[in-house]
């Protein structure tokens, strides 16, 4: 299968590159960027040296339809919606990174994103790229919105929980810490290495964008509407993102009965990783790997999870791989089945 | 006044040398380790080069005694314990950084950390050491138990709510990211470079020694038992704690009244920085300095608190000097005025 | 004496404010910044909430002139020399953080920045501000250049050497590393987070503008001319920075001659602290501090000098604040007295 | 091939498991620790679960033989003389990444480790490792003394000057920097993450025991005794080693003539990557990876050299697995061929 990544200058695109070098079936033969057009790929990411030598081009439709059967769109929200139309319309199936087609509403994209959503009509057709709660969906679509990062992290070790009806939903609180990668390579004051290093903060509490999406996917799977307290951190990493989820359980569960529940679901996933009793998640033991790993304690009827993810892994670009192999009948895991780098 | 620190080879006990050395009216006399006895302090610690020729010596009470007025032990617990009666019956005035006296109840001591206590006939001469709280009582203090660095960061923004009656007590949840010198300087695996840079994670959820003292200054701000859910982290950096705390309020409140709350108890407090509108504090913000900054976010009965202070300045030696200074009746930010080291 | 400090919305900028704010004899009166003209200084550099209310203004000659008795200009270079002549006409003196005025030479400056140089005929009047090999000039200057921060890392270690004569100096190689505040608090891809944390790199060796600088001082005060090999390195932490300096000696010297060489020197300066034998300097303890340590180590003619600086304090603030103490005859280490912080 | 792994349990024995997962023709059957024996592998390290139910044994040369066609030797000096040689008797092959076997003198090695060498007859036996330098002999070798990080970080860029004679060899000086890991994961209070974060320090200099092994490599290349001026440094990062080289040329040459030298040894070189003009190496962009980036400046007849590794990789690890494919016939970068992980 031949693949293009459209806009290949950004952490994500590049994490593209370097997953799917490793795997048999799928080769990169376009990579765009409208900054870099014309340079190597490997001027831009050096670490690519020896490996590519693709060069980046500017985006244009009619050249890069005829190469490529899947697409991988890892551009900025607003920019995706202007692509990923005309993509679909020439056959391609697309896997969108940004959060343009994760929202099934387009009211609330744009009370949460404050831009017009000019691809409304395509929404419905997108499918929520989890791939362990949307796997037959993922499987037969042509649009997939890859999930958002922090509601990987969050959604993940909710999911069994509220399939089996067990947690009070009204009162859940998620306090996320991330990487500095989840913001990208794009030039803030916020993402300069003496502005982070050494420090902590919150930012955006009860306002992250990826606030609804977590809900609306929740709701799903609760069958009806849940709100949930959010609150997402910078602290001093690259990569790996912590979320600390605190739920009620409508009663108390033993650490053995809710082991059960995650095992029920997740005994089979090959990227979810339930952590042994008293063992909880560390972003470094998951680093540059697809995995979640999940950890928690229990005492009467509070729980609290904590999951781990490499928010540009399993939070980005391995799922967004994860999701390809799924769309083309691979074994899911191809390309992924790494050891995490440790330390 | 002459000053004796008990275990000064820590990372408390040289910030009590640090800070102290800018103090007009103290002088260090006398600094113990018994793994470092007869060597001097600043081989242990070249920063402090050009500073101090003290000499650390094994601690011994008659050698001690005579030339010490103040003394602070920042020893580990169950050592406080052995050597505070003695120190005050020879009529010190003693400020201890460790556990040992934190906790009223000879009981929940012993049930939380797993050791007898030998001298619970002075836990109740024992003022707990938050400035703001407690001044008047550690004004005539004999012995101050200096609080944790956890407590210190979670009781300070809630108590004037507590104080007010404005939150439901039944829910606080209160989640903690610290910086590694919390650990101290003793050889554990987790506190090695590789084990924590690049990488977050939860530990001692809902088991942390730190959440009875909690428990018990809030239950007794309230007058009413309070229990809470609490979640420390690690997270790579030196100094520097933020605690995210999720509460609930008995009726909608706007952020002017929430601050018009804070301004009533902290107005005058020199070391408390309630942050404007928006503003969310950053833990390199008061690196080094005696702050403990707040900021906060509401949305209807939802109320998150973010406080961030220096766990070794306010969450340590620089509450201590602060309390040395109420208890000496010198002005409250002798030593302390700093400003904060960003980046 | 009325302080005005233009360009203050970088690091030395802050760090200016930060360290004079410990001055009993001066008073900030006027701080500009062109970017944020209008703001607080807190809102910009939230770390100085409750000790700061001064506003930052854009820089009007007319303004600035009345208000301030000693001007620190802290912009880039080719800003520095279209302000500074005017100050000095203004009848004020000047310290200049920036490198406009520390070449002699028009042809120099031009050949390694680039750029014109529009003010030639104030060259001569600069004083090179490297205040222990300058003192008594500077006591005199209107107009002091302050050194650059590798410049003070590498010539504080080899100047009392080169004024015994005992090096051969043809062979002089400066091997630097620097934490990444020394680049400046601008939107660079390279000051990123991502791009520094967990890395090492080699930057502009043979070739950076701190070459020149350091040549033109050495070759001063060994009395002939002096070509050095410098590689500066960049490493991920904020502050801080550790020269590694290689000459070789003309005849062989023991440990105890070299030390008596530095003595001879150094033994009245508050500032340089020359370590006990087989000591090598850390940037950890001098963290925020005006400290140059020295260490070094001798075999045969071969011998290794270590040094290291705050880049922030004695590369750029603090030794400007030392200097204007020069200028004013205080006590040189007025607000300069600090404990270094560590960890 | 059946591989056993002696001492598993530290930063290099983890490195080796997570590289030999990938490689298709051998299986782990043994990992020994003699601290955690009897655990599961991925109880001490967690990044592992999942990949590994290996569980760690204490060695017993009579359990270990039966089931190992090649071992690998992670302990600490000391230890591996008094394994490998029964090893050896019992016909395995032997990778040893300790330093016992890489100094061909058992008077060199008792001079600069301080210790006895109980096994100086199998000296002569051992090839030292260093692939791109000893291939053949490697090939056939029953011991191979796997190089030290800083020597393969040194030596493979001096490698080619040194057989075209191009250089002056009795002035090079070498100035290494190193992550943290390479210091191994034993209890050190200088491994702390508070003494290491934020700092940057020098320390061996001139007597740091990878100086012999680099002195006796380089001169068996050159072909004359050659000594060296070696300083290592540490800084705040897991892994990564960057070294900068210090060299004269014999007369001058262009880069392009440098470059030329280069590729007449490393054209075909899968692991050295020489990086174009104008760029220099960044462990960054070798992490994870068994690459060695080389990049230099010229002028006149300096020349400084740059190379970059992954200390656990090329530098110990990925280095032994590429030996281990040499001995056996596979291809050499089988296991190895993965981009590095950025950022």
């Amino acid at each position: 299968m031949n693949i293009a990544v459209i806009g290949a200058s950004g952490y994500t695109g590049l994490e593209l590159v370097r997953i799917l070098a490793n795997h048999p079936h799928t080769t990169i033969t376009c990579v765009t960027s409208e900054r870099f057009a014309g340079q190597p790929l490997s001027n831009v990411f050096p670490s690519l040296a020896a490996f590519s030598d693709l060069r980046l081009e500017s985006f244009d439709m009619s050249r890069v339809s005829p190469r490529a059967d899947i697409v991988f769109t890892a551009v900025p929200h607003t920019e995706a919606m202007r692509i990923v139309p005309s993509l679909l319309q020439q056959g391609k199936r697309v896997i969108d990174l940004s959060a343009d087609f994760r929202l099934s509403s387009k009211t609330t994209y744009e009370a949460w994103y404050g831009h017009q959503h000019t691809s409304p009509d395509i929404l419905s057709a997108a499918v929520y790229g989890l791939s362990e709660l949307n796997r037959s969906a993922i499987r037969r679509a042509n649009l997939v919105a890859n999930p958002g990062c922090y509601p990987t992290s969050i959604i993940l070790p909710l999911m069994p929980l509220l399939k089996e009806g067990v947690l009070r939903t009204g009162t859940i609180i998620a306090d996320s810490k991330s990487g500095v990668s989840g913001a990208g390579r794009a030039l803030k004051t916020n993402s300069l290495f003496c502005e982070v290093s050494e420090g902590c903060s919150a930012y955006n509490v009860l306002q992250h964008r990826h606030q609804p999406e977590i809900e609306e996917q929740l709701s799903r799977i609760a069958g009806n509407p849940i709100k949930i307290t959010f609150s997402p951190h910078l602290i001093p990493m690259n990569r790996g993102m912590l979320s600390t989820i605190y739920v009620t359980l409508r009663r108390s569960l033993t650490p053995v009965q809710i082991r059960d529940i995650f095992k029920k679901y997740y005994r089979r996933e090959r990227f979810i990783r339930l952590l042994p009793d008293g063992v909880l998640p560390h972003t470094g033991r998951i680093r540059g790997s697809n995995f979640c790993d999940i950890g928690f304690v229990v005492k009467g009827t509070r729980l609290v999870l904590v999951s781990a993810i490499d928010n540009l892994v399993k939070g980005a670009s391995g799922q967004a791989v994860q999701n390809m192999n799924i769309m083309l009948g691979y074994p899911e895991h191809t390309a992924l089945d790494t050891i995490p780098l440790y330390p």
